[in-house]
């Protein structure tokens, strides 16, 4: 008989982090997964879209994805390969996240398609309307219109990316409109219907904008208004767990399951499934929080400080605070600006378009956040989110040598500013 | 009457960013600068390399270089317009630095050119041989290789780029000559001479490798064995001022002048000149140090960690030690790697090709230093120097959230490693 220390059911990036992490501990551990290993992020999202990002053609994109993706899984495979590590392939999952559908009429458009279906489409649409302006419909809206797409993105908010500063969103969305992207901000969709006036047979999607009824007709219409846990279906109010609203599972600071059902006590919701921050990178750390704590083990990881990244072209990148929620908070703070214009390696790429902007405590104390887009800022906001970690104050950035010339001299001129 | 209380020569990184730095401290500053502002770096050092190697084809490049130039140059000119600074542009240089040509018969050949000579060049080379496998030569070797050009470097050492961890620089090589760039390893060259042989007229460059004597012919010959001091012909030691045997200013570890003279204890010499870190960011933070010590301010800059990056196409940057310094100085220390072929940002972005090392002091120690060559490794090494210059250890990197899918997830690959 096996004994078994540790199941984990799903082996999406929490999934498989923990039962590696695990497993090097000495844990025995079982995994269940009914899909294919890697999860949402692997199969159907950062990596696909990134591939979809990079590729010069919608063709290289598609021939890139059949490779790419088999060989990242392969590599997840090989971790899962451990003597520790048993995977069944069988369905238990209850972690992963499937797309959130808003009810406008017509869902049942057969043009109307969730990210996996977009991945799935094998001739480019020559008009695709995308439904909401989040990281997943700017990445794709992104990709597409390079590609040769006309793309037209309708938002419910003002302003698209929420958790993006608002003047750094707002700036990257007229970066994109530039492009030739048509974005409809404010606008609230009513309904999808057959468009029978055009030989083309296209989608006609209905919106609402300042009052006004308007309409658009598309090849594609991608629903991008976000992910939801899928925990349906599972039954878990059965064993005790209480889902919350949005159909997650409350965890507390150790992602252990809040509940006073002592049997449950042993159980662990790590991942999209929790709600928490739907982002694989939070997903691996949960999965060593959550490890360390069955191990009995202490650990520094800052779910406070969560980097992110929307990798459209040009990129954009978060960490911390944005200036909203900062005046929101009532805190002092200071806000330094570094311009992509000024900086000789984005003149020297050809990526003049861009705008940094870091947060810190007055007289240049503790960075708080910092807001970017333009090329390479996913790694600038890498580094500051390494910098807020280790709790550094703008005065000490300035110390700090950066290499000249590069895009990183951006975060050394902010603080200079 | 105006008072001058600082009088910088030459307005390159370490002139201009000196400038900069003492009229924001309030200081009355006058700057000598005989050339166009922005010296080696901005006018034929690392902007318009960069130009070349960020540019698709030889044509762009050169479009893009009579651009990129003269916008950043304005820069340049824009922080010199504030008040307290006065530009005189006159010649009283004796900062920056120019080629170092190594002793072979036919330095006259009209085709050899040195860096400078080579960004002048209207037309591509058809064949180009490059004489030095340091920064120079290698950026030159990527850039024009993509654009076209055959391209062989004859280097006299075993490796190129000696400042890179030695596995790191074999690694880069051997992915530059499978793009097809030659490489004579090991080979001192003897001389240049017309080759009156063929109809096109190119320059035969013999050199000896193995004890045996080779030739090739070339259209272009670049020489690109490194740069020097140029102190030459100011007469500094009229005014009691010894140079280095390599033409270089002796100071000390504020770059004020090593000298018993109390006459010359109000001059410094940063940049090039002091020929300590060749490095425009070495030069800018070396102003920033001589303006402190001038205003009796104390600063944290760490001038032992310093970073650089090599934009070849990968591009191949590091920090601190490499492990061959590591062994040659007989510390213990630990080397973590990661590659390139197992992230999938580097997949998704079609750059499989690459490795990070990551050296710390034992039992997950404080990092001692990153070597890396693939995408993006200029950020990379950067992040690493920041981590440096905060004292962070392996241990506390590990618990350190990177988003994902990024190259940064290198840094945390090898941590885990």
């Amino acid at each position: 008989m096996t004994t078994t220390d540790l199941i984990i059911i799903g082996a999406g990036p929490g999934g498989y982090r923990a039962a590696e992490y695990a497993a090097k501990q000495g844990l025995k551990v079982a995994v269940f997964e009914g899909d294919e290993v890697g999860g949402t992020c692997l199969n159907v999202g950062c990596i696909p879209t990134k591939t979809y990002v990079h590729a010069a053609s919608f063709e290289e994109a598609r021939e890139r994805l059949l490779q790419v993706v088999p060989q990242l899984r392969q590599g997840v495979e090989g971790i899962l390969s451990n003597p520790n590590i048993t995977l069944v392939r069988e369905k238990a999952r209850f972690v992963d996240s499937e797309t959130k559908m808003i009810p406008v009429k017509g869902l049942d458009d057969p043009r109307l398609v969730d990210s996996t279906g977009l991945l799935a489409l094998e001739t480019l649409p020559k008009r695709l309307c995308i439904i909401g302006a989040g990281v997943i419909g700017m990445e794709f809206a992104s990709a597409f219109q390079s590609f040769g797409s006309e793309v037209t993105v309708i938002e419910f908010l003002k302003e698209c990316l929420p958790a993006l500063d608002s003047d750094i969103a707002k700036r990257l969305r007229k970066t994109l409109e530039k492009k030739g992207i048509t974005f409809k901000m404010g606008a609230g969709v009513k309904s999808l219907t057959p468009a029978l006036s055009e030989g083309e047979g296209g989608t006609n999607v209905v919106y609402e904008q300042k009052g006004k009824e308007e309409t658009i007709e598309a090849d594609v219409v991608l629903m991008a208004t976000g992910r939801k846990p899928r925990t349906e279906g599972l039954n878990l109010e059965a064993v005790g767990i209480t889902l919350a609203r949005n159909g997650s599972i409350p965890v507390d600071e150790n992602f252990q399951l809040s509940t006073l059902d002592s049997q449950l006590s042993s159980v662990y919701a790590i991942g999209d499934v929790n709600g928490k921050q739907m982002l694989a990178h939070a997903a691996e750390m949960q999965a060593i929080r959550a490890v360390n704590h069955i191990l009995g083990k202490k650990d520094n990881i800052r779910f406070d400080i969560m980097p992110a990244a929307i990798f459209t072209t040009p990129e954009a990148a978060c960490v911390g605070a944005s200036e909203d929620q900062l005046k929101e908070q009532g805190v002092e703070f200071e806000c330094r600006k570094a311009f992509y214009r000024a900086n000789g390696k984005a003149l020297a790429m050809n990526e003049p378009e861009g705008l940094l902007k870091l947060f810190s405590e007055p007289n240049a104390g503790k960075i708080l956040g910092c807001h970017v887009f333009g090329a390479h800022s996913a790694d600038l906001a890498q580094e500051a989110s390494v910098l807020m970690c280790m709790g550094t104050t703008v005065e000490q950035l300035r110390d700090m040598v950066h290499i000249h010339p590069t895009l990183s001299e951006l975060l050394l001129a902010a603080a200079e500013a």
